[in-house]
């Protein structure tokens, strides 16, 4: 198996910068269009071999170091028994948004073959099939949180922080319940054969420092404590997080995602000696190649070719994308001449 | 005249912290509510006696230390012959939307009086009434650009950075066509009396460092080149910014302002030798009023009575916040114990 994935997130030596995108497996591939055609985001994710078909399509077409179990940050939730639908055009909206204590009671524990036996049976499938490891994924427990009180989509998650201040007892149980059940949605991912596991903290970026240090950071530290005897590692990534990089390296995460609105190099500073993931804006994609290279390969000259970052995109790949580009952008890391080992030399990143 | 807006401005020693809050005039007040039940926002605009009267609302019922004039971010563009409405629950929405060079040279040369005569003869008549210094504002010209390019509001600005990218002299045409708007927009507010000047590029976190370097920077810096000369001091706020902090100081402004998504010490950190605004969470406003000293305490420990900071919150105030916690909020940063001179101390920021 191409190891070079695991290899930089354990901040090793590598021949080649590896590369994956986040949303790699989506719309902007011809054939995952081909088989949405015929089937729902959920039925992929409740048939195995379709499942595996979906994930394993851009390891294929693009050549990615990585593959990521094709599912939806909302795929555990019917688990606890939070009833919701996947409305196009519009996300994930949830049938009884959560807005007490008394709601958060009412969610059952998550029993892993139960709640998505097929997603667990896809990962054994993409395991013996893929040339590349495999990351197994949740959503982090205030992004899943913000899903369950906003009830759709949202731009400023007032309900979720209103919620969160008003009525502590509320949350500290939703929080509870939600760090419970990613544990073993994670550790059944991992036990039927997930080589990593990525946090997405999507929506973490709303957040202040002094709210994500009282009110998230404790849930995340038990959370990578509970993740830390699977033994594999972990990737912790959230959006518009350039004010709390460092608040989320302590909480967790052998590697740290970055979106595009910091300098790579000033993001691997805020979180110092960790691994990291990112971070080339997925709209530079909609525009000419030449932009993409240029970019690429200023992230590249910071990263410098010290051990430890793993190329990606700064969020998910658009849907509009040209998968053409995609490939073109896998090459062109890929022949980036890396420095083989340390010490490494900072790029000029300003 | 209460000057401590100003002296702080200039990083002078102050008595009290100033205070105030951007979208001060607005849907919070009951007696803008009741003016707004009789004229809608561009009738406000285009009535001098109306604008001067929502202008100077807040200043009455919350004591803040400084008034902001009341208009929109979009309020100047159909003197460049921009046809737009605001439509309710949406905002702005451009008939036609810019997509080429050809459609920025059909832009005109924007003639103030023309444009917006109601709206500077409503500054003399806050000038002649406020006892609080009156800060004029515009929309930065990348914020501006996406209202145009996008043509309405927008999530990921994908045309507004595909035009950038693809379209560079249609981009360049049509930043410098804003650039000479805004200097003559906000030359001739300071002409009608306007004590300061903010800008506001409430878009511009959607952008990479790389792409704010080349795309952006060099409009600002332009743009606050061509407002020296009125001698006024002027702030420079964005939304989402924490990883352009450094760039957005370099670009220009007296005073740079910090949205709540880092700590203040930090942004105060990454401008430097700045004046700095901010930055409690908008959100915080719509649960206990508790979290909201805390915070604000929070805020001020950082600022440590430093001289050079204007309290503000990070956003605009929302909608549903309730009067009565602006005015607690105001007599709580008011009776806060600032240091009366340097050598400052550093507050515990974590």
């Amino acid at each position: 198996m191409n190891d070079r994935y695991l290899r930089a997130v354990r901040r090793e030596p590598v021949d080649r910068t590896p590369v994956w995108f986040m949303r790699q497996a989506g719309r902007s591939l011809p054939e995952f269009r081909a088989v949405r055609a015929r089937a729902s985001l959920i039925e992929i994710t409740r048939d195995p071999a379709l499942c595996a078909e979906v994930t394993l399509q851009p390891v294929r077409r693009l050549g990615v170091d990585a593959a990521i179990l094709f599912a939806d940050i909302t795929t555990p939730l019917a688990g606890i028994g939070v009833a919701f639908d996947i409305e196009p055009g519009v996300g994930p909206v949830v049938e009884h948004p959560i807005a007490s204590a008394a709601d958060v009671a009412r969610l059952r524990s998550f029993e892993p073959d139960e709640a998505v036996g097929p997603l667990l049976e896809a990962i054994g499938l993409i395991r013996a099939a893929s040339p590349v490891p495999l990351i197994g994924f949740a959503g982090a427990p205030f992004t899943l949180a913000c899903y369950l009180v906003e009830g759709g989509p949202s731009r400023e998650f007032l309900r979720t922080k209103t919620l969160m201040h008003a009525e502590p007892a509320a949350w500290t149980a939703l929080m509870d319940a939600l760090v419970a059940m990613t544990i073993r949605y994670l550790g059944a991912q991992v036990a039927a054969g997930a080589h990593a596991v990525q946090l997405f903290d999507s929506w973490v970026g709303g957040l202040g420092p002094r709210d994500y240090e009282r009110n998230v950071a404790p849930w995340m530290r038990r959370l990578f404590a509970g993740l830390a005897p699977l033994g594999v590692p972990t990737t912790h990534f959230g959006v518009g997080t350039a004010g709390l990089l460092g608040l989320q390296a302590e909480a967790g995460g052998d590697v740290i995602g970055l979106d595009w609105r910091i300098a790579l190099a000033d993001g691997w500073a805020a979180v110092g000696e960790r691994a990291v993931q990112g971070n080339l804006d997925p709209a530079l994609l909609l525009g000419p190649f030449e932009t993409v290279a240029e970019t690429a390969c200023w992230i590249l000259d910071q990263a410098g070719g010290r051990p430890g970052h793993i190329f990606n995109l700064g969020h998910g790949v658009l849907p509009e994308t040209d998968p053409d580009d995609l490939c073109r952008l896998v090459d062109l890391v890929h022949e980036y001449a890396t420095a083989p080992t340390p010490p490494f030399v900072t790029g000029s990143t300003r």
